[in-house]
């Protein structure tokens, strides 16, 4: 239906930091400009991707100046051509220049996270497979990332250690195995929050499976492996598939069957897309 | 000599954040685990590049536990072999398994425009040409990510709109030129603090050295013109080439003579360095 | 195994909150005594109940001065003794007296919280149900009392809107019905994260049953219908009774075999637990 | 003549922290509903009481979005009605539902303490006396909840150890007695500020008076001797009687003329007004 | 007996923001130097005084490097001689370096507070009057600015408009008169908390009095109108002067036997004491 | 052309905590008045000076009420007549009467550093030399004060220590020398950051010329060797005066031909302007 929007405070509190470490005490170039003076300026895409970002441009230039306006030209998570424009705004001439590298870091940034995922969820159309995130983020931009990954279309895995339970080869060793790994977690987290396991093999598939897991997370499975788990998966447990997979082979990895597949690239990397802002003088009237 | 440190609360507030987004509540797997068991873990490259992030990764576990220990068996700034090991930790199994992807995500990210950096820079060796940084940075991570610069080799651009003066298009076109630009500037900008001048061609470059820039920036220019410009550069200003330069091209446009070579890339794009930590046992005693 | 615990920021943030509307500018009755006199004092309890808040004791202090040590009599979330020492602090007299009632307004509330848990954990003993917590929690404690609960030996429900999805009336209604709205918040949601329903009515029950709920709310049932939606419950979905349960009859609504039943006066309302600190003099040496 | 309002960066701080923890990183279940659609919506109430907490409540909503629009019903401070509408509200679909728990749970707190506070006060009608408060808060809430007590009809003690000085046992046994402590606090405190002594007898009492106590706690008391107090306190000390003081038994104690009663389960515990919020639909237009 | 310490955190704030603003995203000059060499360095006075700031500048150096080293030479709030040394301090160059500034801004600002008032509480020696700040305080600074103060043997009047209540004129105008105005600011005042009445006559000052205000503000009276008042005042009612109150002028007004004299200059106004830093080498051993 | 105007979340954190140290929980004295009254006041000054400081005063409105209106009658920077009126405010009494203290302080303070700064520059009047402040500023006021220099017709300094680098006795002797520590900073510095050696003898700013130094500080010179400094600097260095300068000799320092002089007391000290704001009756209409 559409994605989940992101908390107004969230974007607020991202923006604020980022205009803070830009502007510090003050835009000195503004001394070369009339600040006041109405101006019209554009933002336009060098290269085709999917536009991410609108809620932090918005706010960015909110903070600066109550009296600039966006027109955007495209919607958020749909696709942009390259040299097309995506919004023209209106305002004062200081607001628009200091909040300029501002809002275009945020809008590259996302936009070039929407369009891997999107490069990716595009790579499986027609299988059913979600293409998920993972905890390998840049920090502090966790939920700004998620929500590009959203807005590309892909899935996010759990945000962080609280929202879900991801028991690893240590969490099993310590705990004296996956069985009462499991019941721990089970016994102490919440009902809304399922226990996933990672496996590394089909026996430990399996013991996760007898151990009641609701999901499992097959890591560098072969494809013959995957399908091996996909068929013996009977109680319907949820399947992700990770490691070393990239759009050149993530549709045959789709193909076997699995639920799910996660991409630490997807946010631990990043390429941003180009786009700039080019200005035009606009007479107040 | 040695690189700038960066001060003490940026890097507490980076990681207070970073762990805040991963940790929120409470982390639920710790539900499975004796917390208190006290183990070892290790640090490990699975591929080569340079090593950046240390502080962050001593905070974030001094942010959880003050009983975390870290040896570490690489220097800031040093060369790291695939495979080999980067530290080694000990301390209770809770605040290890809760710290260690905040910890990993800062040393992956800021390695990996360590290593990007120091990768330009060895192709630039020999010649007395700085590789420079811009403000094209990820929103909130810009003292840390210009610090990685610095440890990859590279120089830092100014960091913000309040440490440096970049007069562009608009700057010019609205203060009058940019003789008038420049004097605007520099009449209201601390002594301390350059002028720099962004030109497009051969004719603006002169209008800039003429208007007394103390620095120009040559964007988008041919090798020629880049020579024509350094030989045309009579009174030392400082000459920065900047636009779609690469690994493939940046010696050839350093050989022109320029002073200094600035990237977006560097920061704008981002591929991580490849780290995991391992656990392993060990009884206190 | 044990409970989850409170991240220490977590902890951090809520004591010097309290501290700072406490203190404000200074204890002005500090001027009366001498500072920094070495003292001891006895936190004591004046009726019984489960201890809570040892965490938030300790930091409370710990940010005032570091001189201050804290033995304790009682583990946490174990049986206290009417007119039992809970604990035994020594330092000097200043923090001592400016930290008592920051230390134990938490110790009071949390014990308050943990011991009506423990009472209706009791009262379902040898069932196989979970004491639930809800969102109805004190403005800006809710990590703090979800705490309690935990060592109370209940169990939380969702955390907040984030690690949840708890579908009501209006959801259903305004997504088209209970299928479409499972529908939308599964495909929205990441994997680790349930989809529960809440219903008024068997026929309710039965529509999220077939759209395929995680779980399911119970509201206001009679014990007949719960009895009829456990028996009719044939595929595993999780089933929380809630309304108007209390100490007199959650023990026959456990009885019914329902898995969870939560209770938002747990959290909504508060009994603090009644506690003192005494002081006694101590001379150093 | 009316309540001394909270500053609006109380309200705004203690709203934006009850938000982030129920908000998090997202609102899950806003996926199964169309966010904006314009709905309308009325706060409840189940019993009767007391209302409080208005502001909270508009900043509740004010935060997540401008378009939330509020009428109320009921006056802060005034009696509310069971099953008596006392708000209406209007606006798009996501913020009502997001921002409703959070809202409910400033209203239903406040209100509880606020019902409480005025069904104290009202069974001293008629006598001079005031209902206090006191330093026993939810931590966290104080300002919150002192607020409350006042529009229930009660008086505020000192907000903290700031603003008012109440030597306790130990104050005046470090300080060498109750004369030289009071001697030196009144020497270090503001003269706009008193000095309260707390006693726990008639010779205590007296050696209060003598050492000059702008007002006096007399703890525990019995009616006689509180008697004896009132009319042995020739000076006007403020008298204060505190110690197990319930609606059964505070009328009498009023009537042995005290100025004021204080009880810490005002603000200790809490019996929370039960209140909700209903939906209705509603077409723009 | 002492001063009322600041609270912990009220220190740990001012020098955090104070640090931030210097040191920004680093310091620069570090580059030149060996940062970790063990140096000495001395703080030494080049005027006559009293010292203030200690636990500042103790703080600036912690929150740098825990290696720093303080001996201090000088108690807080006792004379310094002009010439002498203040402090000695031993630790690495590099936070040495960063932290001088900041340490010594605290140090000369609140020692110059601390003399100015000083001077003034020497100039009324022998006198039971009180020298009083008031809420003309450099912005962010108060709680510094008071404590310098009471280090310089003054006294604090109310720190703002929560500890104190000062009716001006426009209050009595709205309020109906002073009798009015004082009754409702008694109602809905906390009993520890005083009510004073600003007045410019004595005709004024009689109504204050038969308005039943505990303290009076005598504001720009004559000498002979100051002994009218401080004749009639037979309930021993609190008697501030206040009015273009200079070093030349006090005594005379101290004199006439009211309680006290304050003076907005010694905190509105700064002659800071002029401080600096030497350093030495040292080598470690 | 213009001042370069201060980010807005400069203000308003400046702004915010002022607030906050003035209101506390709550403005007691509101109790006596009606606070939603419609009144108007008037800010006048008592005193001639420059008026600095507005944008201060519209925030601390702003944040307390939105209906507060304010229009001034005096440009910023511009002279204000002693009795003049400086702005016309019309709104609710309540934020009125509990904003006036901090916005008068904030206004007092910066029009006061404004005030300074102006003399000292008329007092230079006619040559081309600048008039800086320095790093001696009022802790956590620094960009505020650093505003009003600019405001009063003065120029900034660095900042901080990282805008500027500033090398100083200590910096060269732990580098080896002059040459040493230039060749360092330069090297580790932005390139549009400039490179400055404090000397105090016509050697050492011969050595520091040497070094390549692009300004010199010459401290506590001799307007002799000040004369012989200027005409030695053959390459065009940037020279700044300082040392017990003020206005008695400040344009004879000036005539020597130095480019700067640089004054530690215009923000280490200050004298605040004498302003006040009178209310006046205002009936709605």
């Amino acid at each position: 239906m559409h994605t989940v929007p992101l908390p107004p405070a969230v974007v607020q509190d991202a923006v604020a930091r980022a205009l803070a470490e830009d502007l510090g005490p003050g835009d000195l170039s503004l001394a070369a400009v009339p600040v006041d003076r109405d101006v019209e300026a554009t933002i336009v895409a060098r290269e085709e991707g999917i536009l991410c970002g609108r809620p932090f441009v918005e706010e960015a230039f909110a903070q600066l100046d109550g009296r600039v306006a966006i027109r955007w030209q495209v919607e958020e998570g749909t696709h942009l051509a390259a040299d097309g424009t995506v919004a023209t705004l209106r305002g004062p001439a200081g607001p628009l220049l200091s909040g300029e590298r501002t809002a275009l870091n945020f809008l590259q940034a996302l936009s070039g996270t929407a369009t891997a995922t999107a490069e990716m969820v595009d790579a499986v159309a027609g299988t059913a497979v979600r293409i998920l995130d993972t905890r390998k983020t840049l920090p502090g931009l966790r939920s700004a990332q998620k929500y590009a990954v959203r807005v590309g279309g892909g899935h996010n895995h759990r945000h962080g250690l609280f929202d879900g339970v991801l028991l690893k080869e240590n969490h099993l060793a310590w705990a004296g195995g996956v069985e009462p790994a499991v019941r721990a977690a089970r016994e102490a987290t919440p009902h809304t929050v399922g226990i996933q396991v990672e496996v590394e093999s089909l026996e430990e598939f399996r013991a996760a499976l007898a151990a009641g897991a609701d999901a499992v997370l097959l890591d560098n499975f072969s494809l013959a492996d995957l399908r091996t788990a996909v068929a013996g998966n009977r109680g319907g447990c949820f399947l992700e598939a990770s490691g070393n997979i990239d759009l050149a082979n993530v549709r045959e990895v789709a193909e076997t069957g699995v639920h799910a597949i996660s991409s630490g690239a997807l946010t631990r990397d990043l390429a941003s897309l180009d786009l700039s802002m080019r200005f035009g003088d606009q007479t107040s009237g």
